[in-house]
């Protein structure tokens, strides 16, 4: 049986009432929920304090959805890529290589909403030029130019919601009676909302049993189109393709007083990637989406909170039109976010949500056959990878609850995952109970991201589905994935910001993390020669610059990353090879200290998959601390009163994680801070709690290690055992050093008590 | 004592009179030369039948030049990029970072010749913003715009000639009394010209023992630039940075009708390098040069004619203006040219040239002490390196004559160096003997190389200081590499002409290899649709087409390879990572035979540095021959009635030699020639004379090797030595399936006989 209980959401099904009985006990949850299709068992309320219920507002209703055909949400696609070999009339089947189960195409006003494009030369073929074969779902170019390439860009109707579908598929389903294909309905169609209200009042009329309603999520899901096999064909967590309709293209064009074309959502194929540096249509779409999803949903949410419940959101699925750091996110009211933990950033993309009382985090695995099954599936092991992963993110940020999803009865076959499961919650709720409710001590200065997107993609930089390994983002992804765990208050500023007001003042170092042409790096954003003169005033002021892989990448006026200047290096593209280059290689260095060497005694940092070719150092005044294979790898240099760091890649790892802060602290003119509060393993990291008087340090290895704390002038021995943590009393209060407190509001339901107002 | 003599070229110098008569013998020459620095000896006459001289004419006379510092050549530089830390004057010492003692600033008409950029903004500073002190060699910008970065460029005078320069410092001259830091003199400047053709003149008539006047060479040194420690700082053996002067831009102003910038040469640091796209400018600016030069260089050679002595050009060093594939060079009227062979595409660029009667290559190792010491120089090492990499070009287009250069004195100390110079020349003279005066059997099309420059850079592309090696291009060179000893006829075409008069009736498989925004891969010349419809209909009615790296690559409606459709396959830039890719990975094709395999049974391309990126491939009807790491490095597809075929780098080595001749046979359809004159070992290559009924097999490893060759329906099973060749007599000679026909014209001085006309 556990210490303490309490913070802990458990996912519940029907037909296995003793076994639950027993895994929550273990577990000390205090709160149950179903999964997509699952039921709650009648004996949920007697099992816990709370109980959660999912609630599905875009496809909860089949038989309206099937009744109402007419309603089902639109979604922006392009044809394939098809060479035209003559002058001849062009035939494309537009749907050629999608789902067929999941998509039809919409035929309404297709002179307004479809878009063909000669994309050899950028011309969109006039409505006169094509016509549509409703009966073979085919548009015909009548005169197309030959080996030109042509794309349709085309309204689809989606058939079969994302998320079901692809639970419908990797559970198999198909073999269960009773089973549909659910589809999805838009609350701005006709009568779709008006439903959905009344549904939601009647559901919760019937579901007193219900605590918290968990909407999962709303109204219109992330891109995810699956191919003519049914395999997914793309996906972009932060897509918005499936967030349009007719009904909303002419709202948006009556409000804004601009039409929006096929083309400002397909984008050439590239769908506004968030990888894309965002057109200002884009960024209208996002905000004009975002106010009427928060309109509509906080009517849902004040229904729920009229009748006495409390209100949760699943940052996933059909969360589109919720950016939680968005600025209408808030006005939504919801009281609590719950979202997946596949890594330290995303952790701390649900605990650093401003405007909810509570965030919850949903550790993986999921319990779904594709890891809990006998046939190689290794659930205790990814068990622990996510943990190490969420913990360091954790102790940072603390998330008021954990939880678990999918099927409690396919966890239930695995006892060793039950235990270390129940390890992990009494873990987390440690953290809750000897910090004193306060956060870590951090560095006194903060750290700023830099990039297109700014605070509205707060902890979301380089990813494509959520957490998922991409071989392209690993070497950026590396960067958040380090901060998240990292001793530093982290705030998200995007280039207008910083054009607009400059670098806040709380600002001690800015990160350009990104591949030359992406939002991240900025691409455009540097064509505007404002933007390098305000950060090079700013860093000859004393501020700190990290660039990574390709920051401030333009080709413009001679360099390619435009604060090469300021950095003390540039990239090679293959037009600078007539210049030699004579490196200043430094091999010791306060910021390279923890990395390895190479044979020449250089600091050798593991840089991913690099900056996508080689780094040269522009001139003598450049000390490069890390040089292989003819490229430069780490680089430091003075400008003015401030300092730069660049680094070609930054994949996440212990060493290079404590690098970065080393870095940091360089770039900040703070190097001293290493004295502060530091462990000497890399596999070790520390949190110190000022008020508290005590401090949690972390191992992130899966062996024992020992590590020697240094702090306050003292220092401390220890063992730590594989995975494991100490907590350790220093045995002096310090209030003058605090961290901020932690959330304000009570947590949902919240510690071992139920909390006040019945939730 | 060889098997034959002749076709052999020695450096001599004075006072080893004894030991030159040996090597003479021993190597078969039957012509020697002096260098740059020796003096021929007495008895150079009667040594062998012809004697070559070195003669300088752009610093031949440093009595001259001392006599006339107005005439000193000029150079375009480009100063440091200097930041500006404040609104305030910003001074700026234009020759910062260059060696003192080889230039000064020119002062002539700076508000005319010099030009300051904001490369902030990209602006030009009006001459009205800037001043300039000739005191202190500096200019100063009234009134800089803060944090923007400014440059000066400007003209220079050369003060010392970059070869003898590079000479000097290599054999350490300063330590040699009476040793001149020889000044250039420029023929547009104000007596100079006159002086040159006197100076020429009188030197053919006390010089009677010279029967071939070895031009080293004409008037303008390719860009070689100096730091402060005199240490190499920008080298590009195709710059015309220093081919300008005041009279020039005058002329070509009046000429052409606009007047050129300082930019248009320096080009924003990048110096117009062969890399970057031409511009306009940059192209007319060759013509004119070249004209010019072409136009003197044709009075010296008539000089020399005039006087009973052939002429030869030094491809190298003092060469530009004469670009030998140009359409001006053939004006020269040169009788032969000399170069520097350091790898096969660079013993083709000899080979090749057209409208001379003898083409010589002066192997390597040079006789310097960089390799001729007894510290730990390799110069058997070298020879063999570099006759096996020759060799391959020569079997493939025989040169008339090869030769040695620097000082025979240092040779002459490493016996076994001059044992192996002796068989190479013997190899050498056996080629020619034995091939019947014919050139081997080709495939029966022509390989067409396409990129911005065409027949004028012809086996020139990816170089940067001839023929050094380079970590960013060895992945390209490659292919050129590889064709100059493959048995395909080659053709250099330009984006232009195809675009005015389509691809050639003689090319079966066109070759475009390149980085991104390189000439190479040819840029903006993507952004012209016409480009990508000629090649689409082209390879449509039955071409084929290979790209290597990132061919046709120009950002631009959704595609990053604007052939992309043909070849089958895009680059990643981290833009479309939300769609999947499931690449019809194919184990076995007739390309993918000779490469090894990976775990899975996949062929594995060494890639060298491959594309710069990861690359997918488009569909399923790409065929992937070789994939790694989730990318692309061989793919094969059908494009029409055509065929692509895509590699992310083609490094030479044997094995990726042979893969590209069996893509060439695919790609033209013609995978059949596989059967026909055919070595079973990779380490191996075939040259098959039908007219003299006889095959060459060379062996380019460093051990013996059994192989197997097949050819008209027959086969031959040879053991060879290492690095050794044999010639087999197939018995049948065939005039129907004739080589082309050898060079036409008399050799200069060829054979073993002294030739007509008495040079």
């Amino acid at each position: 049986m556990p210490r303490s209980t309490g913070r802990v959401t458990l996912p519940i099904q029907e037909g296995i009432d003793d076994q639950l009985r027993e895994l929550v006990a273990l577990l000390g949850a205090d709160a149950v929920r179903n999964s997509d299709g699952t039921d709650l068992p009648a004996i949920a309320s007697e099992l816990v304090d709370t109980v959660y219920s999912t609630y599905f507002p875009a496809r909860g209703d089949q038989d309206f959805a099937l009744a109402h055909p007419e309603t089902l949400i639109n979604q922006y696609l392009m044809s394939e890529r098809v060479t035209a070999p003559s002058d001849r009339p062009l035939v494309i089947e537009v749907l050629e290589g999608y789902f067929a189960d999941q998509f039809q195409p919409c035929y309404e006003r297709v002179e307004r909403f479809w878009e063909v494009i000669d994309r050899t030369t950028g011309e969109v073929v006039p409505p006169q030029g094509w016509s549509v074969d409703r009966e073979r779902g085919t548009l015909t170019i009548a005169r197309p130019r030959a080996w030109h390439v042509y794309t349709v860009s085309f309204l689809a109707e989606q058939l079969w919601d994302s998320t079901q579908m692809y639970n419908y598929i990797t559970n198999g389903w198909q073999d269960e009676p009773g089973r549909l294909k659910e589809r999805p309905y838009d609350v701005r169609k006709n009568g779709v909302w008006e439903h959905s209200r009344a549904a939601l009042a009647a559901w919760l009329e019937e579901h007193p049993e219900v605590d918290v309603v968990r909407f999962t999520t709303f109204f219109y899901h992330f891109t995810l189109v699956f191919n003519t096999e049914g395999r997914e064909r793309f996906v972009d967590w932060f897509g918005y393709s499936a967030s349009v309709s007719p009904e909303a293209l002419d709202a948006f064009e009556a409000e804004y007083g601009y039409a929006l074309r096929a083309e400002d959502f397909v984008d050439a194929g590239y769908y506004n990637s968030p990888f894309r540096p965002p057109s200002r249509a884009f960024r209208d779409w996002i905000d004009f989406t975002s106010r009427f999803v928060a309109a509509r949903a906080k009517e849902l949410v004040d229904l729920v909170h009229a009748r006495g419940r409390r209100a949760m959101m699943f940052l996933g699925d059909n969360w589109i039109g919720t950016e939680p750091y968005g600025p209408h996110f808030a006005s939504i009211g919801l009281d609590a976010v719950v979202g997946s933990a596949g890594s330290a950033a995303t952790t701390r993309l649900i605990s650093d949500i401003p405007g909810v009382e509570c965030t919850e985090v949903r550790l993986l695995p999921y319990f779904f056959p594709d890891v809990f099954n006998h046939d190689g599936g290794d659930p205790v092991g990814q068990a622990n990878d996510f943990w190490l992963s969420s913990r360091r993110a954790i102790v940072r940020r603390p998330l008021d609850r954990m939880g678990y999803g999918g099927y409690a009865s396919l966890a239930l076959e695995f006892p060793g995952f039950v235990a270390r499961a129940a390890e992990i919650c009494q873990e987390f709720r440690d953290i809750h109970d000897l910090s004193g409710g306060r956060e870590p001590w951090c560095a006194p200065f903060t750290v700023g991201v830099l990039n297109s997107w700014g605070a509205l993609r707060s902890w979301q930089t380089h990813m494509v589905a959520h957490a998922q390994w991409y071989k392209a983002c690993y070497t950026y992804a590396g960067v958040l994935e380090s901060l998240a765990g990292l001793p530093f208050t982290v705030r998200f500023l995007s280039f207008d910001e910083v054009l607009d007001s400059g670098v806040p003042e709380d600002i001690g170092v800015l990160v350009n993390a990104g591949a030359a042409a992406t939002a991240f790096s900025g691409g455009p954003a540097w064509d505007d020669p404002r933007l390098a003169e305000a950060l090079r005033a700013w860093v000859a002021r004393g501020g700190g610059l990290i660039g990574v892989g390709e920051p401030s990448a333009w080709d413009k006026g001679g360099a390619f990353l435009q604060l090469g200047d300021v950095l003390g290096v540039d990239r090679e593209r293959q037009l600078t090879l007539s210049t030699d280059r004579y490196p200043t290689l430094v091999p010791r260095h306060p910021i390279t200290e923890d990395l390895p060497r190479d044979a020449q005694g250089m600091a050798l940092l593991d840089h991913g998959e690099g900056a996508g070719g080689d780094v040269y150092a522009l001139g003598p005044g450049t000390q490069v601390l890390s040089y292989a294979d003819g490229s430069v790898r780490v680089a430091a240099k003075g400008f003015g009163r401030g300092r730069a760091v660049y680094f070609s890649g930054l994949p996440y790892s212990e060493v290079n994680s404590r690098t970065l802060q080393r870095a940091l602290y360089w770039a900040a003119g703070r190097e001293d801070l290493v004295e502060e509060w530091w462990t000497s393993s890399p596999h070790t990291e520390i949190a110190w709690y000022p008020r508290a008087g005590r401090f949690l340090v972390i191992n992130n290895a899966r062996q024992a290690v020992r590590t020697t704390v240094r702090g306050q002038g003292r220092t401390w021995d220890l063992e730590i055992g594989a995975m494991g943590c100490r907590w350790v009393e220093v045995g002096s209060r310090q209030d003058g050093q605090d961290g901020r407190p932690g959330r304000g509001g009570p947590s949902l339901p919240g510690g071992a008590t139920r909390p006040d107002g019945g939730a």
